[in-house]
């Protein structure tokens, strides 16, 4: 099942070409150890318990939000049935934590002790997330942007920092700059985070692997629509009239709302977020004290993870 | 819900007198550093994470097993949806983890990555009892004794062992030492197992808080069964003729199960297996380098954990 997860073979076992995923958690620990003078060796017990961690999270995630589809294929519970799957995710969590407390080198001990509550904070996040479901979609309960970025720090930012930190600590880097990043990592996800919502909406399903307007379908609480819902606009009160009804949405009104999203100003201020979050992670790279051409590729990395199509 | 699993709310709210359990994993954990010389609050954040453990392999195990009830209540996934629970569980091992991560003297470390490899043991112990639901009754394809043992030792026998590792490391006890008391509470795991299976079948609904026969119902594999099965006596063929028709049993067909079950030697059999396991941990206890009064007690606590009635 693991396997399967990670996109190397069919739920029926045959081999599969191709990769399950975008890596760059891995990359983002292996490029913080090179960043703090380190060969790049030192970080793989880290960049293999981030991906591991990435993992779990995705196949209970999908669980709890009833995903049917990831990465253009099933997922895990709807191919293996729910009982499998919450022990698979268990395995690999069990896995990612037995990886790093294996590790040996540079601090080890903090990267352990940072992946735990890394763990808590994902956790907390998610939880938020769940809880935002509930939530009404307008009105003084309705969720605010600052509680939303606050999530998307936690469900997402979390593991990204600690990806990064991981790395620097793994590579010997001293505390500080490990915390540094951390924060560095915690905005990339942030700004992630925010690119995935757009996708959520906009993505094209050819390279998504969901359906377009998956978002909307599902009736999640994203960031454009969060944003839009709270703008005190024409379109974004006209958005929570249609939300509110909570019926399924045809093609027609998945379109209509996609667009009130946009004049509502939702979908600027998602990427307006996206850019001013990945600036300050920039900014963090160029004067936090690292090994310049590591430092280049870290760059390069966050802007990738920002400006990507899926 | 976390405070739903230990018993202390109802699933509305209201809160419930009376603990969720009979926390032998952390009694485990502090009289094992109070073995090696430490007050037993150098134990108490290890004590706090093996119980955590405990409550996290409960919820997803409730899912897995379909089981909907536990401690004369509803199991989590009953009372709040599968979702919800997958979550519940997930946090209780992040905190189990951060809270060891945040623990000091001793050593701290040595005790975190022993946690991490008896998760990857707990899971692996999980996956094999899964599996055994869809191995045959009976010929050359079905569950072995020895196998049933070294899933207990994987499912039930390594969070015992970590618990009384733990406390000896955190209590600052040296490495081999540890070790020992790793050895003595994995073999109180698989003697608790035993005892765990026989109550499952025979045990008081009143006290167990399960329905009579409950694991028979269930068609579960456990220890008496298993062992009846491989018994090579007439009872035993019976009772594989029985559980082969895969139907479910009435109460008539539940007692007369159970009576194959004890005629085919199977519940001897697991009573032995408890007694001969418990002695040995005894053993250990004697012949380790212990502060004697608190090895009187771990004694105590290991005949108890063997021969309690629920």
């Amino acid at each position: 099942m693991a396997a399967f997860t990670f996109g190397w073979i069919e739920a029926d076992g045959t081999p599969r070409e191709g990769s399950g995923g975008k890596g760059m958690r891995p990359a983002l620990a292996v490029l913080s150890a090179r960043a703090v003078g380190a060969p790049p060796e030192a970080a793989v017990a880290g960049a293999v318990a981030v991906e591991l961690v990435h993992a779990f999270s995705l196949v209970h995630d999908d669980i709890m939000d009833g995903d049917e589809l990831r990465r253009h294929r099933e997922t895990a519970w709807k191919a293996y049935g729910v009982g499998p799957a919450v022990l698979a995710g268990d395995a690999l969590l069990a896995l990612a934590m037995g990886t790093l407390a294996q590790a040996s080198g540079g601090d080890a001990v903090a990267a352990l002790a940072r992946l735990s509550d890394t763990l808590v904070e994902l956790v907390n996040g998610q939880a938020d997330d769940v809880a935002f479901e509930n939530r009404p979609w307008s009105g003084p309960e309705a969720v605010t942007v600052e509680e939303y970025q606050e999530m998307a720090a936690g469900k997402t930012g979390s593991l990204l920092g600690c990806a990064a930190a991981v790395g620097a600590l793994l590579g010997g880097g001293p505390a500080a700059l490990a915390d540094e990043m951390a924060r560095m990592g915690r905005l990339l996800g942030i700004a992630f985070q925010a690119v995935d919502d757009l996708l959520g909406i906009w993505g094209d399903p050819a390279t998504t692997g969901k359906p377009v307007f998956n978002d909307l379908r599902q009736h999640k609480k994203t960031l454009p629509v969060v944003a839009a819902l709270r703008s005190d606009t024409e379109p974004g009160r006209q958005l929570a009239d249609l939300l509110e009804t909570g019926r399924p949405l045809d093609e027609d009104l998945l379109r209509l709302a996609a667009e009130l999203v946009d004049r509502a100003g939702g979908r600027d201020f998602a990427q307006e977020q996206a850019e001013t979050h990945l600036e300050e992670a920039l900014k963090i790279i160029e004067s936090a004290a690292l090994d310049t051409a590591a430092a280049g590729e870290l760059a390069a990395l966050s802007r990738y993870i920002v400006r990507r199509s899926h």
